[in-house]
């Protein structure tokens, strides 16, 4: 629904094949209607790409959470098809990007803009988008969540540099400790769910309402399959996408 | 998103084999926080109804738009667990419930109330719920089209009282006489899009921009395939979801 300042445009879209949502920010209010998206996928860029033209938005980032293992992100082909968008991604993932992000970092569209919080556990580059604090930003605030923290659940641990410690931590002293009424838009939803809450997460997720010690023994009694996108969605990730051995800027 | 006023608790949830959304709103102000539930599916019951717990909420009505034909609706598996619970369909569906609405009721939970629209063409019973009009109503108003109008899309008009001259008409007049800001939330989505609006709709639905006789074309072109769960859903969704011969009220 749209969100409470009239300024942002918000959408929420979905790609069934791997239950990611990719979000698409905007601030209307501004001339020229910079927008942004979150975790595109590369199956459904053109599907974003349409609806970007007929909102009439200028696309001025495509951001990553982080190198996503079970699809390939959309940035490539985005930047293909518009090379004046540029790929934000965190230092700390070690993938190549146009903006290499770290904490504290701020990424404006127009006058809105989110700060980029250190969220790793997931992958040791996971980072967390929440928008601004402050007048004129958006009320509630909002997290975008990667794999961090997902409604009542969080991404595995088990690759990707994944530490469930570390991802305890990051979820309780970077997203925990935003206002109640944040709202959390997590990369991926499995059961029907689009949305939760600080309040809601730190009062019912099963794992991340448990101390350190316990969530560490439930990530380590998962045993997930290995993913089946992963040999081929990390490497093309790591380079915004591009499916081939490159050294095309991203 | 949250809606811009704080008294609406509005949560968008998904059942991904037969892409039906399902919609939870409530008047969390309220001392009793009321809410609804529209268009539930029985295979996600459990989901909804452990949300609404953990939200604090007492459901009082569970809505369904029309009677579908592609899943079972979930009004009876949640009278049977919540017997409180008043299911409610359109009166011209011929199906059963505890409330039978006709156009211009209103149904109120706490101080917010939906409006009854009727929008026949997919089925003869086909309703679209919108938010009230006025003070302390949500704003922008939201409408729940179910098949009616979808994203960039409509619902099929070859079966259940379907006619394709009459979803034209019931869309033009009840939809798109709306403020153009309204938001559109449809019964299904096969593409990823989660919301649109009056606006969107008018000026990029590649259906119903059209005049009536080519929209007519269109629709008798499509050459469908016979829904797969038509002949459960349709005999129980007229009996709110009892999947036997039975005279239980519903």
């Amino acid at each position: 629904m749209a969100s409470q300042t009239t300024k942002l445009l918000f959408r929420q879209l979905f790609e069934k094949e791997s239950s990611t949502y990719t979000y698409l920010l905007a601030h209307v209010c501004h001339p020229q209607k910079p927008a942004i998206l979150i975790d595109p996928v590369d199956k459904t860029v053109d599907r974003d790409l349409s609806l970007i033209k007929e909102l009439g938005l200028k696309l001025i980032y495509a951001l990553n959470t982080h190198v996503h293992a079970d699809h390939v992100t959309g940035t490539a082909l985005i930047k293909t098809k518009d090379p004046e968008v540029k790929s934000v991604i965190s230092k700390a993932s070690g993938a190549k990007a146009d903006v290499l992000v770290q904490p504290g970092d701020k990424l404006y569209f127009g006058d809105l803009f989110l700060e980029v919080r250190a969220t790793p556990g997931h992958t040791q580059g996971c980072i967390t988008y929440v928008t601004g604090d402050g007048l004129g930003q958006p009320q509630p605030r909002v997290a975008f969540t990667g794999d961090a923290l997902l409604v009542r659940g969080c991404g595995r641990t088990d690759f990707q540099g994944g530490s469930s410690s570390q991802l305890h931590k990051s979820v309780h002293s970077q997203i925990f400790t935003l206002p109640k009424d944040t709202l959390i838009y997590p990369a991926h939803d499995y059961k029907g769910f689009s949305v939760s809450t600080v309040e809601e997460e730190m009062l019912y997720n099963p794992r991340l309402t448990k101390d350190e010690e316990t969530f560490k023994n439930i990530m380590e009694s998962l045993n997930l399959p290995y993913p089946k996108m992963m040999d081929k969605a990390v490497p093309a990730n790591l380079v915004c996408g591009y499916q081939e051995t490159t050294s095309e800027a991203c």
